[in-house]
């Protein structure tokens, strides 16, 4: 009889750990199964954070050195404005910039490739984590590209606007007339899509982009400015969960990650904008 | 006797539920422990992902709406330059920010007050998710502020580079002759500290901001272009771990986190760069 009590001991014993360890299975393949609850593998991949550093036991990878230490050292070319025309130097790209807005109505009409090219040379000057460089910028001059692109983007976005992200960010952004439906995406006569490399390939390996996310998008910054400075126009888009589709589709790599889209072209002539004020210098600058 | 058995069945089940959803507590804290393993409760805060979209159930905050849908549009103003002067205005700044160097090097010279507004203005025109403008500038003059700058972050960095980063990293950076000696936070008349909001604070209420990191590291963008405008050089900088630190040292809110430091000023005259080459055009664009 104690023989039996043991026995029926050690089976409850059994049956509750078995019974508990498969809950906490089924607890974590829901949790896995959320993101692509849509029954598309690749939904929310993109949301991922690839800026923080992964510490070396962590990766478990193959990363290697760069094999470039000690690298020498050059005079820098010190360029030195008078005082006074730095202060109308700094007043003017001050009044040049404060005059970009983001613009949804761009015209059809052709922009030299010439400029573009400059344009992207200029992104491609920012600084990077440890010199990596992480950005390619993809130019899509091809109707039928762009529109398949357009067919993407508006899919996913509805979906976006109308399912994920709840009440408060579609009305958010009612606030500036924006939809699902992105003309833009057909008539500008360039879109530009950035992607961020997450890591770098070298044979036999693969290479740590620190800080490629702000690296790409301070670059993003200096194209801003490039498109600004010679009259051309954009909308800083970020198309949730639409990264693998055109990864795919432009034939992108796998350490590549869409970060940002932007239609770029002359603005239409009747294009308008909301009527949006800029904090002013005292709420955005603390001095000590 | 059967009794006694299921009893003893209970009693183990009991046991056996304790003893397992106990195992799970100890887990979950050291789970929680590891980021402050160096007993410093903030160590790591910093390296979280705030640029992901919360989904509207998963936040469990009072999030508000902005109030402000259908803003009136108002018309454009169109700039149009010739084809000639666009193609001459594209080299221009493309030549002006390709001399664009991260200078460790920096004169201890004043630099105009009215120079470093014009230049925080210039980066505050960049665009932000919803306009939330998720950016605060902390312009340091005060030489006291700067050393006690120099120690934290000193501090934080010889840890980083000795135990955190690994052979890789460290290795990396040596490429660049960088170290965890940083003179140029006392010399530099102006140190720059970017934060970005996480989240906006109305009465009774959080305001989500979405892609706060990437819309501050865009505007960082422009305000690299505004410094090499005026010939002031910086160095990037993102100091690992010093944020909460830095934050409480500057006064600084609990929705704002430090995104980047820029030591600004005159390059020495004997400034030294590493000599580094940028990408060909043919390896950051790819048209289509």
């Amino acid at each position: 009889m104690t023989f039996t009590a043991i026995l029926v001991a050690i089976l409850s014993v059994v049956i509750v750990v078995l019974f508990l360890s498969s809950r906490e299975k089924v607890q974590t393949s829901k949790e896995e199964a959320k993101p692509s609850s849509r029954s598309k593998p690749w939904v929310d991949e993109d949301l991922k954070d690839d800026t923080e550093i992964t510490s070396k036991d962590e990766d478990g990878d193959n990363w290697v050195d760069s094999g470039e230490e000690d690298l020498p050292h050059v005079p820098y070319p010190v360029v030195r404005y008078p005082v006074d025309i730095m202060a109308e130097r700094s007043k003017d790209l001050y009044r040049l910039l404060n005059q970009r807005r983001s613009v949804r109505f761009i015209s059809p009409e052709p922009v030299p490739r010439e400029v573009i090219d400059n344009v992207i040379l200029t992104a491609g000057t920012a600084p990077s984590g440890a010199h990596t460089e992480p950005w390619t910028y993809v130019v899509v001059g091809d109707p039928e590209t762009k529109h398949q692109i357009r067919l993407i983007v508006e899919e996913e976005e509805e979906v976006n606007y109308r399912q994920r992200m709840g009440h408060k960010w579609v009305s958010d952004l009612q606030r500036l007339r924006t939809n699902w439906v992105k003309e833009y995406l057909d008539t500008a006569p360039y879109l530009i899509l950035i992607f961020k490399q997450i890591y770098g390939i070298l044979p036999n390996a693969k290479k740590t982009h620190y800080y490629n996310e702000i690296s790409v998008s301070i670059s993003c910054g200096l194209l801003l400015a490039a498109l600004q400075n010679v009259g051309l126009v954009t909308v800083t888009s970020t198309p949730l969960n639409c990264g693998p589709q055109l990864r795919h589709l432009l034939q992108r790599p796998a350490n590549e990650k869409l970060l940002m889209l932007l239609p770029v072209g002359y603005p239409a002539t009747d294009a308008t904008v909301p009527d949006l004020k800029r904090k002013p210098l005292d709420d955005i600058m603390v001095y000590i």
